[in-house]
């Protein structure tokens, strides 16, 4: 707590921006552009020849009507119905927040992060590993807010204590009464869909009108790869496109597992996956917000095991990133680790996974804080001590200061130092990044304090956020929310859909 | 233990190369070069104007010969002389170490790691943490060699058990006797360099006129910034150009301390004394190998302690790599961690300090595993952990398959599996990185095998490589190594000079 107070304390004094990031690093590629263009071509005959199994007959008929040929839910759409997708999907999409100083940007260039997402269970080292709850979605919810360099809000973890006809009300309660960043809703169904974008116009104060003018709102899309389009999966973009709202369409493809081992086989099963679904949004409503997305990794081949942040997944973020400034879309990537605790190998594991993303020149970083167990847990301590990594990220794309210090060099003789030089007592407060849970007193002073590891200092740092002010949303519409929410609850809420 | 011969029976079957890469990261800018080429010229003028104290008479004695003008130990080092040097000092550098597959290229593109150096201290989870002693030197010698990833042998720790006037021996002994990868001399005055030069030379099986012809060993020179050189520094730099032996120019610069607080004051300065120390390599042997290095990195300013792996270390890594290309000789960089234990703060800063250097186009990055305290500790354990994070990146310098599994989208149905699919069974030995100390097993195996962590199975590795069979040197070479020691140790071997 002690910890967490004095980072609040200091934070203000330096005005750092990690609100709004532009990515600084120059993008990597692993092919030439002739291979990228020649990959992108095999994902459409991928589409044109081998086709994509769409379970729902709602989706089928939008395809076959936009000019796919079907075979039951075999469906196979020709490039000619993905370039005009591509052409109208938009390259550019301004995300409305719950205040102007949150909304965001998704475009190619533009760079947001979020904490890990959709987890089963949440740990810290205070509660210990357990199933997911609202509490600790409520808390994950308070955590993530506080941090300015986590930009969205994700559906952070399950929270498998309320029932699944009324949970939608629930996440989207937490997240607009702790939060006033851009919120996330589940597409599981457009039941819950239509539910939670009512709740969500209301509490925004807006006409029909206006919600759909603007974009409120997202949801993931994962396909099942290989090749396939679920129910809900669908209905999920029918829905989102149809309110334009953002679907962030992503592939989540293991190779060796759900997709082919190489690098290159993956991707062009996942570019396939994501171009169909994108084309679908467009079908729906053309010029329909949508994110090309893929979170592409491998698995150990002795056991089958998921692995993050692995070469093979830094490549794939590489090679995606390349296919993103192919067709011009921003995108989704991830990063993430399949450690079993906060330690040197989830630290390693997610950081190494966020270079690929950061070299890839990725839009979106999601699981980039908190994620472990290959996204079975989300926990407390690591997402304070990822959110050190991304804030040192988001102080690299701040522009430099191109001083030189000729007069402190003028100043200072050989063999001084340049603590009391005039030109260090003008920056010493606001020059270097202040770190978050980095402890960088001398082995002497740290063995006196206790010894004390980073994950277990970072216990103290969410607890201080816990027990602070945080944030609380406007009152009297929580309050019509509530009476909205319970009175849908009582004529039944809404099940999930074909899950 | 077990894991150590796991990851040494399965590596051959990938046949993996470690040893000789290429740095595959496209070089960021944080100046533009308009601003590197200023801030070349304030470093040039710098030297000309505010000038250099160097404390050895013989080196004031070689810069004035060359054309500098002296006041006392302040030496003003012109800049048509600081270019001649440029012009003179080799792009390209072949180190010669123990057998073929062990020697190097140092130029800029190519990519070399170190573990942490020079270390008082050494730690690890069964014997704890003590001075460095011969013991640990050995320990770390053998560790280091282990691993290809770490390609040249470093001054792990200092052996504080061995008397000044014997360590020389005994550190080279150890490194030719427990490695043949590419050794380290200190420079510590004329006597113990001779002497190791003449020990190194006889192991070798070499002539005086065939040791110098080609470069068989490295020292690392530091400056005592701001703008100063002092006797053993001086003395190396002579002594290393005089035998064409290489020196790692390294000016260690803490932003706010002995360097301004800007990363271009930092930079300026450090850019300088690195030149003045090149400068005098050329001025006694033309053409003698010489690398340019930096270590900049900041201090806490509230309580003066300094940090690594920070945002600014990064910044002042990749600026430091425009200035070696702008210069065009091979670049040393640094990374490192100011944490007191192996924890998640090690590995992050460790990591970003990394990636600061991959992006600024080092050619050697030192201290990339092991660095524990700010560098006042050598791990074993974070040896091994960094090394996980070292061989990921080396998987990333080689050319990717460009293989886009054509066969098995075919063959695979949706919603099926690729594990069976003739194009993954006919890679599925060697595609991935295959890990060293990483767990992906799940969280119910992982807590049924102990629940241990990284740092923790860090350990069985270090001890089964020590426990292993290991490198030994040449018998009949080593023997006679050491009878000449004790010839040259009962004359009184050499104390060090000037330190």
């Amino acid at each position: 707590m002690r910890r967490g107070r004095r980072a609040e304390a200091r934070a203000p004094k330096r005005n750092v921006d990690y609100r709004r990031l532009r990515n600084p690093f120059p993008p990597m590629r692993l092919f030439s552009d002739d291979e990228v263009a020649a990959l992108h071509d095999a994902a459409l005959d991928v589409l044109e020849r081998l086709g994509i199994k769409v379970l729902s007959p709602e989706a089928c008929a939008l395809f076959e009507r936009g000019g796919a040929t079907r075979r039951d839910d075999m469906v196979f759409i020709g490039r000619e119905m993905v370039e005009a997708a591509l052409a109208s999907a938009p390259r550019r999409i301004e995300l409305r927040a719950g205040a102007r100083d949150r909304d965001l940007t998704l475009e190619l260039g533009s760079l947001v992060f979020q904490p890990g997402a959709g987890a089963p269970h949440a740990t810290d080292l205070v509660n210990g590993r357990r199933p997911g709850d609202l509490k600790s979605f409520r808390e994950l919810v308070q955590i993530t807010h506080h941090f300015d360099v986590l930009q969205m809000m994700p559906p952070l973890i399950e929270p498998q204590d309320v029932p699944t006809h009324t949970r939608h009300y629930a996440t989207l309660e937490a997240q607009l009464e702790l939060s006033d960043k851009f919120p996330f809703i589940f597409s599981r169904g457009t039941g819950q869909v239509e539910q939670s974008f009512e709740l969500l116009r209301d509490f925004r104060g807006l006409s029909d009108e206006a919600f759909v003018k603007d974009v409120h709102a997202y949801t993931i899309i994962n396909t099942n790869s290989p090749r396939q389009l679920d129910v809900p999966m669908s209905l999920g973009l029918i829905d989102f496109a149809r309110f334009g709202q953002v679907s962030i369409v992503t592939p989540f493809t293991l190779m060796g597992a759900m997709a082919p081992i190489t690098v290159g086989g993956a991707l062009t099963l996942s570019h396939a996956e994501a171009l169909a679904a994108i084309t679908l949004t467009q079908l729906v409503n053309p010029g329909a917000p949508v994110c090309y997305g893929t979170f592409t990794s491998n698995v150990d081949m002795k056991s089958g095991a998921p692995a993050f942040g692995t070469p093979e997944h830094f490549r794939a973020s590489v090679l995606a990133g390349q296919l993103a400034r192919h067709i011009g879309l921003p995108w989704r990537s991830a990063s993430g680790s399949a450690a079993n605790l906060n330690d040197v190998q989830a630290a390693n594991e997610t950081q190494m996974g966020l270079w690929g993303c950061l070299m890839g020149g990725a839009t979106v970083v999601i699981h980039a804080a908190g994620w472990l167990e290959g996204g079975l847990t989300v926990s407390y301590e690591k997402l304070v001590t990822d959110v050190e990594v991304l804030q040192m990220v988001a102080e690299l794309c701040a522009a430099p200061d191109a001083d030189l210090g000729i007069d402190a060099l003028e100043e200072v003789q050989p063999g001084g130092h340049f603590f009391g030089a005039a030109h260090t007592m003008a920056r010493y407060q606001t020059e270097f990044y202040d770190p978050l849970v980095a402890d960088w007193s001398n082995f002497g002073t740290w063995t006196e304090r206790g010894a004390v590891d980073a994950t277990t200092r970072a216990t103290g740092i969410w607890q201080g956020i816990l027990s602070g002010p945080g944030f609380t949303g406007d009152g009297d519409r929580l309050e019509a929310f509530r009476a909205k929410a319970a009175r849908m609850e009582a004529a039944g809420g809404a099940l999930p859909e074909g899950g």
